[in-house]
């Protein structure tokens, strides 16, 4: 493949950049207008509990994103089971977000990890009803093949918990996921700051959505910058054919796992 | 610090780029000069040994570098002696390279780790005969003290063994020499990815020195681009404060280093 | 607690040693034999396949266990579903094995990574058979915690794939299992070295089971030791209360979490 | 080599133990005592310094130690330069300690990393004076084929900061030096708890030194069993040929590092 003309395509659609960003936790809306816009990031995604559906007479969270500009991503983030899911995409489509959703069944209000047996009960149904859906899921190879399966347009393993900063914790699920699925692979959730964004890229992951890193840094519109360069700087370094790890340059061999 | 200007200082010098390349293992000199234009750098460092300084008829590296748009830093690639290296850096400048060296004394063939005893010997005559020294040394934060007591502009530990693409093998070494010294600290070797130069410079490092990563990657000049991406994604992410790194996102303190 | 008296209790009952074996993969019953009794384990597993029930007239894998001394662990693996698991565990009953059993439902012959979905669905109705179930699944608190409200009498996260000996690859979530469920949390899969046993334990698991990394060592019965020192290491290491990670002795704090 | 029948050999003297174990820190003789015969060590390293040499009608940290069972080897803890380390080894020798010494020349009170140019000064001199030297090291390969070559009797990298209990930060470090030096290699400083010290003999490390992991733990004597365990599991697991590591086990290779 060559190094240019390198998109991203989800369900037929193209984008040029792959890094997806979050709405949440920002000072004011003016902080999170400038971050999105330095971030380079095509996909938003918005909570559709935080957005002011029902009342389009009070600011909302939409008032401020130009929706000519960047694809919205409806998140069902707060839903703890499939039914309370479906119902919450179904409000979004009926409020003419969008019915590509980014589908969120959280086990629990500790740890935000998914709950997969209901996860894969809400894509099921939402596919039928002509959702596109891309779903939060586990760095679990065989839910992200079940998922697949199903008809989503993407799966989204979590690098690490929610919030939690601590980056990819298991690259070698991320691996298998690679190997076992064709559709894109977009690392949500656990990026804590630009290596960890680059890391993903580089293991071939098709893109990273984060939502924390950025607004709960001390600069949230430098870490932005900083996620645009490292998604990219990733992306590139994939595709150039990194050289190989050695124990040192002459050695005869490329480092054969003999160390964790 | 605000986030703009950022200037990497060495020695009263100022540069706007903190990724120095080298010019070595290139397929020619097109390549070279093409990988160096993409990765930003302004720093090129060039072995003494490699630069056809008597016979000036014939065709040499520096006929393809702009010295006006560079600053030239000759290096002592392939000394083993701190005699070697001295009487190498005495010909650079009597070549009238410059006397602002990249200052290596090597300890073995196989490894290519310094020799940090002939190291020291080197700096101090280079310093007292008034040369600019920078120096490739271990990520020993007791040796970094002494070539900054003696005068160095800079220190340049290892993140790993030169050609390796391991990485930085110790950032907690790299994180106690930021502790000890005031000078720039540069890593130098050991980078193989662009997300090793991310986290060398999230370190709080002064710079990155490269060369194998670029030039034997499978697309230098792709590869070239993800550094100079890279190294500005590291600092932005640095300057702009990333989030704790906590076990979930309600955990109530981060991670106190109960896992390694 | 006081570092003797310490006993591993599994549906209530008692064990010394924390280490469990598997019995496949052996050059011949002799070496099984040795290695199991070296390994110090009192409890054994025995995919159900691979015992030969119905002719009893043949050699048996079980004509070289001495029932007296060891508790049998039949498990079910090889079965891709919850019905094939379910009727293996009755067979197993049935012939008078155990009704104590290691749940296995995979999910791909390549990974062999848990098919957690139908583990949960054969979970349930072996538990309401009278089973003590003992299920191998992903390191996913949130299955791990359905599987305990479940009935079961422990859980058993992998470490990582099966056969791959690539040790604990992902500690945090091990730990968010560790303060999620209160029944023993046993690594199941993954162990490669005697190192990887021990910071299983030092983690707080209550116990790991393996068979490859013993079976497949150049010297089984050598690695069964090996593992059994482990296992005792990093249980009294876990009890012992270790020191601080600091970055040096004289910090003022424990290292919180700046390096990954 | 037999499993059996493995002695650790250091300047042609036999121990069965790998662990070697320090003397400080300790709430009282007495849990010294007990926590060092529970540690099966059967070198002992006392602090010249700390040994009250001069009054011998005091009580002394060796009227507790049993002479005949153990091996002291007295330590230049506490000196900073090689004139002081010299003098210290001359002292314990003429007080009758013993000519077996760990020769320690500390860089810095902040990090206690050693001063390699002073170690090789007061090595040398006391190699000519017949001394058995055993040198604290940094994890540097030159630095200890510097030390082989000089005569010393083995070679003591750190695996990190004295007293910080990261355990071993740079195997591939050791694995170098473990390839360069034919004397044995013995990690002294850095290990936390008992997988650090399996580690160090899984990478073939010949014998592991420590002090604050054991003394500094919440129960000492609990932890120096843990450590007796850890060493000798470490070390049979080494002997005893691990499996190789695979991405999943029917992998048809073994992972090339493409990883960290």
């Amino acid at each position: 493949m060559p190094v240019t003309n390198d998109k991203l395509i989800i369900a037929g659609r193209e984008f040029d950049s792959r890094l997806m960003v979050g709405t949440g936790k920002y000072a004011d809306f003016q902080q999170m207008v400038r971050a999105i816009e330095v971030s380079g990031a095509q996909i938003i995604t918005v909570a559709v509990r935080r957005v002011n559906i029902s009342d389009r007479s009070k600011e909302s969270l939409l008032d401020h994103i130009d929706l000519k500009k960047y694809t919205l991503l409806p998140n069902t983030a707060g839903c703890y089971t499939a039914e309370d899911a479906i119902r919450t995409c179904r409000l979004a489509r009926e409020a003419g977000l969008s019915d590509f959703v980014k589908l969120e069944v959280l086990g629990d209000e500790k740890t935000l990890f998914p709950n997969n047996e209901e996860l894969l009960k809400a894509a099921k149904v939402l596919i039928a009803e002509g959702f596109t859906v891309l779903p939060y899921t586990s760095d679990d190879p065989i839910i992200c093949k079940k998922l697949e399966d199903m008809g989503c347009a993407a799966v989204m393993p979590l690098g690490a918990p929610i919030g939690s900063g601590l980056g990819i914790r298991n690259p070698y699920n991320i691996q298998i996921i690679l190997e076992t699925v064709k559709v894109p692979v977009i690392v949500d959730a656990g990026v804590g700051t630009a290596s960890d964004a680059a890391i993903a890229m580089e293991l071939g992951c098709d893109g990273v959505l984060m939502n924390t890193a950025i607004a709960g840094a001390q600069d949230p519109v430098a870490m932005a910058e900083a996620m645009n360069l490292a998604v990219r700087a990733g992306r590139l370094a994939y595709r150039a054919g990194r050289i190989p790890r050695k124990l040192y340059a002459t050695a005869s061999s490329p480092l054969a796992g003999l160390i964790a």
